[in-house]
């Protein structure tokens, strides 16, 4: 298992008339999770990018348990609880404190950025989480 | 069961990098879908709020089926499958010309914007449906 | 001179804990009126990316003049004063009802989307405004 | 004069489908500079919110120098060039590295959150700028 955690603060233009995070606002609190979880391990996404694979997210859900407001600090946690193969699941924990406020998960896959047709996890990559999980 | 389809063309603010709508968008899609469900009754969801009714989303999940690009045309077919009572459901399917690309649910929850306490469905909003669950 | 009109309902996701819609909205509304002044002319700004072509925003300037909320309807009119060149600047007065509440304008540049080098407005493009600019 | 610097790592949701920064999002910019310019002096945006006090941009203009990518990381140079009053002006610059990418600029009121009419700059609020004004 690999497990990272980054802190974000919630922006003004994240908030709807409601006073709250607007709820479509999550993915990119996910995204950034993603981006720090890489980072933490030497690479970034940008990375994978300019090496000419995409990875778009093909399944996503969202459980919101407590509303999050303007300027509040928020840590996204980032558990990566499998080996990336065809795919790349994601999971994320968001405290506010030591409330946990939201979860949440999505699926990836990888692209090549020419022919966007799946290809398997780049060997470079997914050499960056074995050690995560050998027993 | 309650069914009300509308469209929407896709910004150039919701593509990312990819060339694809960015996958955090979609929530608006749903949205939009709520929106003119409601409007299809002859309501509109800001009554609901001016009534003094909020409706946040607790829980969410998307399914990206099939990349969608800058100025497509989507039809977002937004169902209701039961009745609304403290909790609503919504489902939608979202279409590009004839192909089903992205399928996705969420559930709300009524609360009174003042104490932002939960609240159930009030009788005049539940009255709107009841005609498309009857025996 | 080249005006046209269209019109756009304010999204839940674009207002903001003030209960107006984001001040960094309205470049999207711009957009959408861009868009629809092409549309007039049987064009798309599609169609010009799908040439080869793109067109980044170099300046704008936005004027608030009275606030807008969720659920309103807004008129954008869309004007262009002179003939595209290696600029082309446009002009949007925004109203809700018969109320100006917004002005703004920017200015694009015609880039080749492959060297992302300054062009000229290709040709094509050009004569579609040449009738409003005769004398 | 009073000028803070806070850095801004660029968003994978903020870019478009030509690959830079979406030109709307610089707003979003400027609002961390002035969050973090408030926050240099002991204060943030938040406590005056919470106060009573509402501040909505009434002009702004952009100018982009030059396009932002994916994971740049920005610097956002934020200045008050002259004592809050019933408006307050603020400059941005954003730097990529030592180059200056992008400037802009913006005006907001001071609103009285209930009546939602102009007041003046609280006091307590425009003490804290007056140190970078006297002579």
């Amino acid at each position: 298992m690999f497990v990272t955690e980054t802190s974000v603060r919630v922006r003004y233009s994240e908030t709807d008339k409601m006073g709250f995070v607007y709820h479509g606002v999550y993915p990119q609190y996910y995204e950034i999770g993603r981006e720090e979880a890489l980072r933490y391990l030497g690479v970034s996404y940008k990375m994978l990018e300019d090496s000419g694979i995409i990875m778009p997210v093909i399944t996503m859900s969202l459980k919101y348990i407590k509303p999050v407001m303007y300027d509040d600090v928020l840590i996204v946690r980032t558990t990566v609880k499998e080996m990336p193969n065809v795919r790349m699941k994601f999971f994320y924990e968001i405290f506010k404190g030591d409330e946990l406020i939201h979860t949440g998960q999505n699926a990836l896959v990888f692209l090549d950025d020419k022919t966007r047709k799946p290809v398997r996890v780049p060997e470079w990559f997914a050499k960056l989480f074995e050690k995560f999980f050998e027993e």
